[in-house]
């Protein structure tokens, strides 16, 4: 999921009376664009489920608004991770129009067990998925 | 669920750019007035799923839009049961404005069971707090 | 928007505890296929709204269920128009997964001028768009 | 808006295929308690578009998520001041099922002009009703 851009088209159902998009709409774009960022890492969150009985849950959002999305915008959904821990992951994400970030947002992920919502070691293969973003994002030397 | 009269306000989050309610919020505001009239009816849907492996799936919807909501606008869902057969029935609500309807939505119900998603009959408490409404709905004699 | 294929992917947002997609979360994706129809066939609804100071809405909806969409499936709505009049059109919109129909949905649009909510003729270049498929829909000659 | 308490109810519309309460639908909930504490200080948020062409935007979310909700789960959310500036207000609420927090959100407000957008200073009527709480909340001297 190295520096993954996912494309929303802002439609009516997106949107609220003020004319912009409605704030809660981005936390539905930034779990479309996750779950797509994993996905094509080779490590969607189905797989998660079904092998592992495991699941990513949203601990903490931290969302800051920039400037407003209007009806028919097409943005780039911006997905990275920032940090992964044995048990959670903190993912960055951003929502740009023309090059222009109109939101920006950090998500806490936590893996919980579902048989008892207690937290779970991430698996390698999803370990691995986010850990080839971090290096990425922090710019680290890869060799 | 006797002409069961439910109270709900439009906020922002169902609005749309277009000024008015986005018309797919009103399935929303539809099956939470449902679920409360089944619960005051002394058969609530939680019920029907813990202690009989039961659920209401919406099998087929008719909305009507008349006039549109607005952003503060307070609503109330009437509710009424139409028909009520051995696994499903058909719920009529109306969504009223000071007297005047709004929008008219016709919810066709089957009773499912949960364990393999095949037809289910109605427990006779669910049955009884439909028909109870069935009645007067349809102006039997109540003498 | 001669028998338009529009893809969407069930995501969290779009499911409910039931463990399937949300029966309102079709009238979502509907707008989005609906809105992308246009858009492809030459006549984006921004331009009706902007150029004409007109809009379609939502006069009138009926869905049919027929079996359940599930976290993770990916669906083709697919979109023709039946009739068009002078300020309405019949739009007929089908939820498919695997060359199989999940869902049915009819929908009747009114073209009102945004001023007084009156109804509005459609102009030309929309019209021209959904005849386009209308004749396709209907099977009647081409050559 | 003295500790307003606003109850909302789970329904399956708020849930997801987890089980749970989908995250986005917290923020729904928070602006109708919000809307609704405004309404009952006497400073409902349509008067301040309609009489002063200002509105509320939600400029910052954070939100922590300690335990899930789940269908039918009764909710109360407390909404409170924390800071009113000129342009701006922080808002804490908490969403509690028996007495038990089960997601805190500090929202930041900004008063803007809808005209173009650019901040506009909170109206006596609003700062007031603010301000009231910011003092309970606080607990500072009230003589």
């Amino acid at each position: 999921m190295k520096r993954h851009g996912f494309p929303v088209r802002v439609y009516y159902e997106d949107t609220d009376a003020g004319g912009v998009a409605y704030h809660a709409t981005y936390l539905r774009w930034a779990e479309r664009a996750r779950t797509e960022a994993m996905r094509e890492a080779g490590a969607p969150h189905s797989d998660l489920v079904t092998q592992h009985g495991l699941s990513f849950m949203v601990r903490r959002v931290e969302m800051e608004y920039l400037r407003p999305a209007r009806l028919d915008d097409l943005l780039t959904v911006m997905t990275c991770a920032l940090h992964v821990r044995a048990a959670s992951a903190e993912i960055r994400q951003s929502f740009v129009r023309d090059g222009e970030a109109l939101a920006e947002a950090a998500i806490l992920l936590a893996c919980v067990r579902l048989a008892d919502g207690r937290p779970g070691r991430i698996p390698d293969r999803w370990r691995r998925a986010l850990a080839a973003e971090l290096g990425d994002e922090l710019g680290g030397p890869s060799g």
